[in-house]
């Protein structure tokens, strides 16, 4: 059996070797996924997002237990940052997590960030792709940070899960981050701080104050550490989930993360053409931070060596 | 006199009209960059970037007023994202540098994030090319937040300085944001606090870890609040500066600005031919939803159409 076939039929080792594979583009890796394409469609996708020590991970992990508990087969993608530092992801979340590995309903993978903001949705969306065909019912994925990069990689999925602390209200840290717009269901947790309340009804006024939704974000208190909260958390989810299944939101977001797979791909083909055409044109460079010639001029002209229309030649 | 006349000369109105213009790219607005590029390259670009709450904009307003008593003409730029739920950039950071804004030797400005990645680091790269021609000779660049695309901010200047707080060290905080190793300056700000000290040595313990450093980087301790630790950390920027002016570093750096300014210019003509084509596609796109079409087939189809060279159709 080729390895996409033994994906399909669900075999585990197959599953981490594709990710592999896609993750780091290995030779054939297009023609990959182009075969278990038709395959996939099936799996519902979670994203958990919010500012670092929000307890991501511990929240994650008792969602997965109380997914487990229905029986549910749940794929697990952990976006961390690499670090040159430590030439590779920082496992240390991860090892909370350990009790889950053991269960075969469950598939864990910790993703780098390779080094580029294309990279980390781009991966994400072919390990989505992967667990997917892989027949997980839910997907779960994991972003570290709350940055522009982070907001991209989550927004690809279908259900966006904020992750609060209590007192970040105080600062307006949440808008700072600029994130609070794409969630779908609130959490604040590490609830059993006297803050906790008062910070969910901040954030409910601050949803309050959008007075247009067809589906407005609930907001609900978890301890994780001590798996509080975590059932009317995942019934906030299904609430959501009804919600899309029930309009044609769902398909618009599917039809988005297609889209974006799509532009993704493009955009990869003409960057790699982008990145040679730059290598020659390095005297260029120079030139224009002497002031003999100007970026703006060097770049039109290798956009019109690049492209077939010049329609943008102004 | 036009803009750009007017800008050289350092005219404060003519600077704000023209950071409007390059920001929400206006008609025009790439002849005018063309037009100041030649008196530009004088300014020494500072980045401060670091976790949220590090104190970052009471620090800057500390190092501004540091380098006005040198009589140095400063601008900063605070690139704050932008939340749909206000409609703008978050200001409360910049009501603290009120006073600044007095002073005819200061020019600050916030930046919204314009919702996408490249939107900030090309508006940034474009402020810092006005405020350079405007005749500043330091410009300051500060990012909320720790994520991705604030890295590709910051690694357009000429110095990053991160700022860290006691007791991130704990949690590896630090290195999960993936941003230690763009730093080339540190300070640990907050150092009433009594962990500075500790996390100032676990910064460096963790900087020495890489002995190959040309130039390691500094860790000073600060409390902006009450104005400590400013005249070390401004030594540590200036020595940093001249390790780069008397190595090839700055050269390095400034060609490598001008690389993505380059680049960025180029992807977006190319982008926007992209977006068109996918407009016409979303057929296509529900087809591939549907498992009659996949994403890389259409991806393939849409570059041979874009492209002049088909060398990527393997």
């Amino acid at each position: 059996m080729e390895l996409w076939e033994k994906l399909i039929a669900g075999d585990e080792v197959a599953c981490a070797r594709a990710i592999s594979m896609v993750e780091n583009e290995k030779d054939g890796y297009l023609e990959f996924l182009r075969k278990i394409h038709p395959h996939t469609g099936r799996a519902y996708t979670i994203g958990f997002t919010g500012p670092p020590g929000a307890g991501k991970s511990t929240l994650v992990d008792k969602v997965v237990k109380n997914l487990r508990e229905k029986d549910l087969k749940v794929g697990v993608i952990a976006v961390d940052p690499t670090s040159p530092f430590t030439r590779g992801a920082i496992l240390g979340d991860r090892i909370r997590m350990a009790d889950l590995n053991t269960d075969p309903g469950v598939f864990i993978r910790s993703m780098g960030t390779r080094g580029s903001l294309g990279g980390i949705s781009k991966a994400t969306l072919a390990a989505i792709k992967v667990l997917d065909a892989y027949g997980c019912d839910v997907i779960l994925v994991e972003t570290v940070g709350v940055g522009q990069s982070e907001i991209d990689v989550v927004k690809t999925v279908d259900t966006v899960v904020m992750v609060m602390v209590p007192g970040l209200g105080d600062d307006i840290q949440a808008i700072k981050a600029g994130v609070m717009e794409i969630g779908d269901v609130f959490v604040v947790n590490k609830a059993d701080n006297d803050r906790a309340k008062k910070t969910k009804l901040e954030i409910e006024m601050m949803l309050d104050f959008n007075k247009d939704w067809a589906f407005r974000p609930p907001v609900s208190l978890a301890i994780a550490a001590e798996n509080t909260g975590i059932d009317e958390l995942v019934d906030n989810i299904h609430d959501h989930r009804e919600y899309l299944e029930n309009s044609d939101e769902l398909e618009k977001r599917r039809l988005n993360r297609e889209t974006m797979q799509i532009h993704q791909l493009v955009e990869d083909i003409m960057n790699k053409q982008l990145d040679q055409k730059m290598d020659g044109r390095k005297e260029d460079v120079k030139k224009s931070l002497d002031g003999d010639l100007d970026p703006y001029s060097i770049g039109f002209d290798i956009a019109q060596e690049l492209l077939k229309s010049n329609q943008f030649i102004k």
